[in-house]
């Protein structure tokens, strides 16, 4: 908020300032001012610190789309985001000035029949940061209701506070599935979403978690991480039923809850596999759409399927399980980059490559 | 049991006497003598006075197999069944010769985790009436532990009581999907299982049921038993989304709970479109192993699929239902056969053939 | 809303126009001008067409509170209503003018924790008609938050979406115990909220329903509502042991829910002895704050307490249970009042009577 | 029993050698021969090497009686156990002579409705080690059916397998409280149970605990055993208020779940008052029958109470957690002695004494 000696207004002064990171096309991403909406009583405006980049950022530019989200017109990208109270709204008594805040991205209406019994996260009428045609947060300012922005302890730091979005993921999971002391999991994908379900399931209690993934390097970070057992498979959809067996063996006992962080037809068909009867299975990962798996051996175990979208009422606890050290999502910030044009497309492009990146967050 | 001064003992006698319907190859069904178990202290001899033909027991007489179960020898067919009781073990104070009954036709083995956790349906040690290598019950008598035989109040018939068992099904549907005056219910299949859901939903209080079919008689049959809506659709799986708007409108409100009573991929993916965010599919039709079906978009708005194997804990619950009147089950009942080496072909080849057959019932 | 070329504003005529019940002392009940407050953008303004008294309305009118709310200024008494839509905000599309509707009194934060988890009934800002310092609905006109008002279909009067209210507190206590086709059920009390408590049991599907009361009158009502036991009960807390065996007798199987609408020593011991192991106690009533219970021998069999505090998410429900017909809250309308100041004053009057006044009602 | 100085056959005189400890009147106890049952196909002969002495074995000693159950016949004390199989019926499989085993005391009907629906613990027919008139298990060597019988891995002794009793009550508590890491805890007493339960609570992942007593020795146990906060309160009934308000305060945040480990009116009444709205008490301990307690105002905050008996299906979780180190008894057990006439005694003088007396544990 450092300014020269110029006589303009300050409120004019600030709107001029705000820079955000507009998507204008296919991998066509620039800084460009961005105007605020005006601050309500009850909410708050925040200079944002630090932000994730998530694999939906990733989708968007890339494609100018993920799932049914299109972007038909500029937006701001970016959602996992933390940063420091710069104004509060007449009515906000529980933020100050100054705050450092973690920020719940989706607005939900709060008047519909899913938002008043409390699973707002299926609102059907959401504003979330960067998905269209809602702009984001990959800004120096944005404003946000004082309800979504969480105070961080002295002892997170904003870094991590940005983390509690990918991190919400896994606890929103983790308490659909009833994770605890009695919960043998396996995480189909060693990606970021399946490692912080395997932070999560841990923080949740779970005594033992096998880690399911093609790839070697990646598993071999999970092992770091704490997986009691990690298993490298094949791509091939013909091995789903030796690979289960070597689960249930490597595992001892059945398995309780499996999580695809993945959602290919062999991923899936394989947490339906290796689940033992009366278990779960919880899809987060999306990738595909259609899938041909064998849903009907499942059911007539009476392993049931458990969906997850986003989260709801998460932060709070995030907050808690960071500060209290049960999870550490510093492990999975690999890159940095700083909020500037060439950087800003440096780090979609890392986020893009995947390979070792695991989280790309932006300090701005 | 009383026997006067003649030559035979009583209990050679009676082994004589007990006939069984033995399953001895595809389509070759013989009445032959059947040796029952001794009587121990927990058990009860029952005369077999009605048996119910099931979907499974057609597969076995037609296939000799029923999903993974296979016959490998000969087997008594049958397990939806009532009867009398001739002769109570030595620590049975529960029944009383006389009494009718309805079975419960699987013994779980009441030591393993699952059975001490109160899911005993899931027991990998069932020993099931007429499941191989099990022997069913379509025979004059049968021994069957006490705590599985239901004494039947004085308004509820044999056959009645021998629709228990499935009836059992959809009660334990209903159960575990949550079925109350709050959830609008969607029924995918108008047979035998979609007509017992629809009339276990109504009895658990869905205020709105819509019931789905490409047989319109068996819709009408659908609507005469209370059906609020009824839809017949294609075959075809390009109709899915269209049908599934169809089905939405019917009901002017969302569809909470969806029961897949078919199991092919089509009526799956209208059951996972037609249900509303946050709502339920619950897969009871096994007819297909493997399915194309549109999983991610269901799982993220939140449709959690549950799977159905039998039941636990539900014949108190029919027979009240029975009592009470809640729950009509004698317009399923469609033949009726009695117990003779003709007319039990007779009545396999009926249940086997489909049409205008719901229930095909023995009267012994 | 707007209006010729007389001499006042639309506006100020309006205001002059709207009057209320205002409590300014004990048994000081005015009609007096009502100011209403501004149209917001999701706001209605409703024209009150039925309203009926409740208990917490006749302890103020009584006393000046109500529990731990003291009236400490003028208020309008009432909460239970239903009126005509005659104008709505700008951003209400749900609701039209002429909309019959029922009012569900309390509006909360929607920003605090317990809102956002969806248990909005104990939100503690919440602002509740008639519940000081927050004015009723004993007018002619209120302004409220177009998602509290449901729509009443054509075969729904007024009067019942009155009746929405009270009948809430039924459906939520049989919501939290968890009421259906497997619970027998036992009612202490046979005042309006246990009558209201018959109806919604009956209505959740609980298929034996025994009320008790010291009142033989009362009984008499609960048997016509439907209850299969009514029990005479002493006020001795000596006969509470002989009472809950009478009771479990009568009822022949355990009890599996207790609702206690009273709130007394005795009624409570009553409830915790009668219910079965594993059973489940829930505490409607609230004569008294505290008491002396046997809370250690029925926590020694499992059986649990739950607490109700008003309710949420009830409304749609309760216009189902009407519009079917699976609720017919007709008969417990005793008496009817105008909005006059004598015809007031006499409704309170005869509500504070009790005896055989169940639920007295304002036509408006 | 009586046998000569001969030739007898290894399983007569291994009936000869069987000792246990009969209690035969008030603080009458003595090691005399115990002729055990003979061992059913199901069922395993242990040689008793740890056993604990519980409060309900000091009531007995003491009083002959424990609640409702009373003392009339000899009978052999003890039921917190482990040791090493001796023998195996034909059926058993899952265990081999040599295995080290934690005991489950209770031996269900496996019959009743309560069993078969998994809530085993309130079967009405429970048979349970020292709890009259059932055996115990103070004793050389006791048969027991296999599937209580739970395999010890080699890092857990024998008296941790012992102490798997105990801390079943604390597991069964955490579950049916569904402790997680969402939840913060209030524990009322810091005696044997209510350490436990803090232990438990922990391993459940509850992020902030706070114990209460009116010792503050045993609260000092309680701070080093991991307690993030600790309060000394008066018994003076009259300080609840005034205590509920320093616990909160103490704890910053709401108490989401209370365990009252004691069973007082002053103990319960705290817990009522400290919790938050929405929240549970649960009852474990159960020193008072009848108590007056402020429960309208919890139940109108919904506040529910959740009573605790025993335990189900809890060993193998206790197991589990002793093996991975989440909870470590040891720091439990103070005191230590052998199976003498003059040391068993002597054990059960300090285990009544109190004082600095946590656990007291045989080595047999």
């Amino acid at each position: 908020m450092s300014s020269g000696g110029d006589i303009m207004a300050g409120k004019e002064r600030e709107e001029e300032e705000n820079m955000a990171a507009w998507l204008l096309g296919i991998k066509n991403l620039k800084i460009q001012p961005y105007h605020l909406p005006s601050l309500g009583p009850y909410d708050v405006k925040v200079r944002i610190k630090a932000l994730g980049i998530c694999g939906s950022d990733v989708h968007h530019f890339k494609t100018m789309r993920c799932a049914n989200f299109i972007v038909k017109k500029p937006m701001v990208l970016g959602h996992e985001c933390a940063g420091v109270i710069e104004e509060v709204g007449s009515e906000v008594n529980t933020l100050a000035v100054g705050d450092h805040v973690a920020l719940e991205p989706g607005i939900s209406c709060r008047r519909c029949n899913l938002c008043k019994d409390g699973r707002y996260n299926l609102c059907p009428e959401m504003k979330f940061f960067g998905s269209p045609p809602t702009n984001g947060a990959l800004a120096n300012k944005v404003v946000h209701p004082a309800n979504l922005c969480f105070k961080l302890p002295e002892n997170v730091t904003l870094e991590e506070g940005a983390m509690c979005e990918p991190l919400s993921v896994g606890v929103h999971a983790c308490r659909r599935a009833k994770i605890g002391p009695d919960t043998n999991v396996l995480i189909m994908g060693a990606g970021p979403i399946g490692l912080i379900t395997l932070l999560t399931a841990r923080a949740f209690g779970a005594p033992r978690v096998i880690i399911v993934d093609v790839d070697d390097q990646r598993l071999s970070i999970a092992k770091n991480l704490g997986a009691d057992e990690i298993l490298q498979v094949s791509t091939n959809i013909e091995d789903v039923g030796e690979e289960a067996m070597k689960i249930q063996s490597a595992m001892g006992s059945g398995i309780d809850v499996s999580f695809d962080c993945v959602g290919y037809a062999k991923t899936m068909s394989t947490a339906l596999n290796a689940t033992r009867s009366g278990g779960k299975v919880c899809l987060i990962g999306l990738a595909l759409s259609e899938m041909t798996v064998p849903l009907t051996p499942a059911a007539a175990r009476e392993v049931d399927i458990v969906g997850i979208f986003r989260y709801r009422n998460t932060w709070p606890l995030c907050i808690e399980l960071l500060r209290t050290g049960k999870i550490d999502v510093k492990p999975l910030i690999t890159h940095r980059f700083s909020f500037s044009q060439v950087e800003v497309e440096k780090a979609f492009e890392t986020s893009a490559g995947g390979g070792n990146a695991i989280k790309v967050m932006f300090n701005l």
